[in-house]
């Protein structure tokens, strides 16, 4: 096995950078979970963090090594999501200038959050322009850099932060994990933790949770190439509809994944409404897919240890209503 | 000033008997908070505590003291809210039975989480009967012994221990705390948690947060005798709508605390959404109280490092869903 792009170095060295503005997210074993599941269920809370998201980790441990001088411009990234306020959040943070490329039709209140982050946002028109180009095309003029949403050893090195802290908060309650299940788009939060979580417990599974119809990651790991998405919209999980993993991210997985499962909407929803009225925890769809995946039991979780991301908690309002009141 | 009825002994003794069971909830400090405040914020998330409220501290400690050869009926409680659960959840883990007096019209949530803890829910009619007496009779004839909601000893001292769990953290950060919020019906809570305070950092200010025109306990702490409210209902705040303080919660916090504060429905939804939206928490109305009180300044937090209780998350979805989509 080659030597993969992100070691267990390059993410403590990324947990001090991020030390000082960091949110050192809870990881919640919460009695009724348990119940429902006969397990121990150990949930690291990262729609606690700052921004609402994992994505802050990755954003920051990238930016916050981008030498000012070369890049005067500061930083230029393309989401609609969560990955743009953690851009936004970031590069404030460290004094630099951010343009973040949304889509036209992004839902306001993230083209808000994103703006009171401190970032610049550029919309373009989803049908007609290329959003990729645009960020060149900015990066270019301005003497700006790139940040990438997943497929990157900083990216993914900071992402992995999060897997660090919940192996030292289960070796500081002295549970040994069965398992860990991660949410996966891209694959970024996926692979980092999974190489925090091998280094510390080579003996824990890890496990990629994704929705159903959308499951690149899980058909990438099984195949062993890069398998694709059919479609590009459809899920509830909007923070989960990468098209296909990355490189880096990929090779990680394969070296050092389990596989992947998937979870439907109805599952998501039931999800979250458990978030909600036992666990008080407010997740975004593609934040709760590992927990629907641990209620539903498609991971077996019965008299083991079993720790989840909970990843974001940017849900929309209408609908988060609408799913607590069960009208959906 | 003649000895408080509750100690730090009994205290640290009851964080002992609850070690086992309990959920040592987060101490969450939120950059978005921060910013908003211009000062430090230290949110004790007992949201996030089992049965979704700090009661189950209480009714704990209570309740594993019992002798169940003195009390074959086990306990009884009367209760429209959150002790109901903290009574039902703790007894049924000590082996015990848990009668509880509930209104016909309680909500119906209320009512089915009671149960699912092992709680009997025993109905009464708010107008035509005395939840008092059904409680007495309901003792005598089972051989069961009353758990009062907050005025007694034992359930005080459970209570204080999510104070000692504060302090702790805030040591273990290195944080120096000016004042600690704590919303208040009946005092069991404040007044555990100021002894817990006062014991660890005599120069930290403790307040009352509760719904305004419901502030008997500020104006009994202003006034040195119990005073009470002139209505019973009327506040979205359900969980802090005690008539008046108990004999040893008012001890307590005239001989401990610094003073009351009261904050209006519209400052409590506020506080709610601000959860729901940047902190992504679910707060029942009188769990955000203190929360509100921050974000409105009623007590000075620029500059300063100040802590607050969120005391409890069980919201009513549909309340919740109006609140969070702005229909109210």
């Amino acid at each position: 096995m080659s030597k993969l792009s992100v070691t267990i170095e390059m993410i403590r060295a990324a947990a001090e950078r991020l030390a000082p503005h960091l949110v050192t997210t809870p990881v919640l074993e919460h009695p009724a979970l348990n119940k429902q599941v006969r397990g121990r269920v150990f949930l690291k809370c990262e729609n606690l963090q700052r921004v609402g998201a994992f994505k802050f980790r990755g954003a920051y441990n990238k930016i916050s090594q981008v030498d000012p001088k070369a890049y005067p411009g500061g930083v230029v990234a393309s989401s609609s999501g969560n990955h743009a306020q953690g851009v936004a959040a970031a590069a404030t943070l460290c004094g630099l200038k951010s343009a973040i490329v949304m889509p036209k039709d992004a839902p306001p209140i993230k083209v808000a959050r994103t703006k009171a982050f401190g970032g610049e946002v550029v919309p373009y028109d989803r049908e007609r322009e290329d959003r990729d180009a645009i960020a060149r095309k900015l990066c270019e003029e301005r003497k700006a850099i790139f940040v990438p949403p997943f497929d990157d050893p900083d990216v993914i090195a900071g992402q992995g932060t999060a897997g660090l802290e919940l192996m030292a908060e289960a070796a500081r309650r002295g549970v040994k994990l069965d398992a860990v299940l991660i949410n996966v788009s891209g694959g970024g939060l996926a692979s980092g933790i999974a190489v925090a979580v091998k280094d510390a417990s080579p003996a824990t599974d890890v496990w990629t949770v994704e929705p159903a119809g959308f499951d690149d990651f899980a058909r990438s790991l099984a195949s062993g190439k890069p398998e694709k998405n059919s479609r590009l919209s459809g899920s509830i999980c909007d923070a989960l509809m990468a098209e296909s993993p990355g490189k880096h991210t990929l090779a990680i997985g394969s070296a050092l994944m389990k596989g992947g499962v998937s979870v439907t909407d109805d599952e998501v929803r039931d999800a979250m409404r458990f978030a909600f009225e036992e666990l008080k925890l407010v997740a975004e769809p593609g934040g709760a897919a590992s927990l629907a995946a641990i209620l539903t039991g498609k991971v077996p979780v019965e008299g083991r240890a079993v720790a989840a991301l909970i990843s974001g908690g940017n849900a929309d309002p209408a609908q988060f209503a609408k799913i607590i009141t069960r009208a959906v």
